[in-house]
């Protein structure tokens, strides 16, 4: 595998992070900001997502590129808490993106070459 | 390689067609959404990472999963869109979230097998 | 009375306009686009806020006072709908940022001169 | 005057003190608030516009009649600050909103009793 930083592989191992820290497998608030808002609840790290995005609009408006990729990496970020809190996988997110790109997982088969 | 829906191949891929989507990469605005937001300029897809962010609050204040998917997927790819315009990169946000999770590429390849 | 734009007044009859467009009171989704947003229920106009909010950010980013104007009036004018649906009033806000700003109606009273 | 908190004197009065705060009239950002978010410029307020937002987005989905308003005394609030930055007031929005509702002051006058 040449690429040590493949985003599905780095998404879900932050997904695997992130469950690591719900309060039932043992997330501590006290230690953990991201325990801490899945222990608090939706609305502590959805007001997140609000803010998250406003300071990316910010960021892109000023055109600085250093605060854009941090600022979307915040947002991604929480989105991750986000899905996490709900059982759900950054997986499910970039199979829903493929689809509607017409990128079934047959059709990307289609397209490489054997391996 | 094993996952035809590898995160990163399918973040950079969406990125790599929104790209030719750019004006002078002759994307047509008539026939391209994505083009067209490209075309109008920042406010046209930032206006869009604030109405997606809501909309994923409310999907997620009401605790359904496939519309906290499907607008996390809207979200995502309007930061995507967002990123383009200004010349950057997905894997610049994941390289952004794997370095705050302390996770460079020389820690990643030292815990992995051999390939 | 002398302020034939007195804000309570603008935002009370605002408000009370907006009443109309209720389902119940009679409004037409095909005829009104604020009883439209109200038949269609919250996420419609809720989103709106999001939207409005983020278009404020944007106006203000590139400091265009017109625009600064105009999208806080369209953000106002969302929430008042909002506070419509919930059966809620201006005037309550207003009570709650007097009371905040430590302006009671008796301090308030103190302070004027008898009329 | 039988209203001792008309909104227009209300949203003015809070206008005036919060143009106090402006650095150059001597606005303190170690004692007050608005000083501070004043200080630091269009970034610190233009976050919570977004935020406060998203924080009304999130009370109105759970029905909860305080927290929207207070929410909404959080967004205006900062809404004001902004305009205060910006040299605008709240008078400004107000007029905006009345031309929108076709209410000039011409035909508010017509359609007042004569005083």
């Amino acid at each position: 595998m040449s690429n040590p930083l493949s985003g599905n592989d780095m998404l879900a191992r932050i997904a695997d992070t992130l469950a690591t820290r719900r309060p039932e497998n043992g997330g501590d608030p006290q230690t953990s900001y991201v325990a801490k808002l899945l222990a608090k609840g939706p609305d502590a790290f959805l007001k997140k997502i609000g803010e998250e995005a406003t300071e990316l609009v910010m960021a892109a408006k000023d055109g600085d590129p250093e605060r854009i990729v941090s600022e979307t990496a915040d947002l991604w970020f929480h989105c991750l808490v986000t899905l996490t809190h709900y059982n759900l996988r950054p997986e499910d997110v970039l199979a829903e993106l493929a689809r509607r790109e017409g990128l079934s997982g047959l059709e990307e088969k289609a397209r490489r070459p054997a391996s």
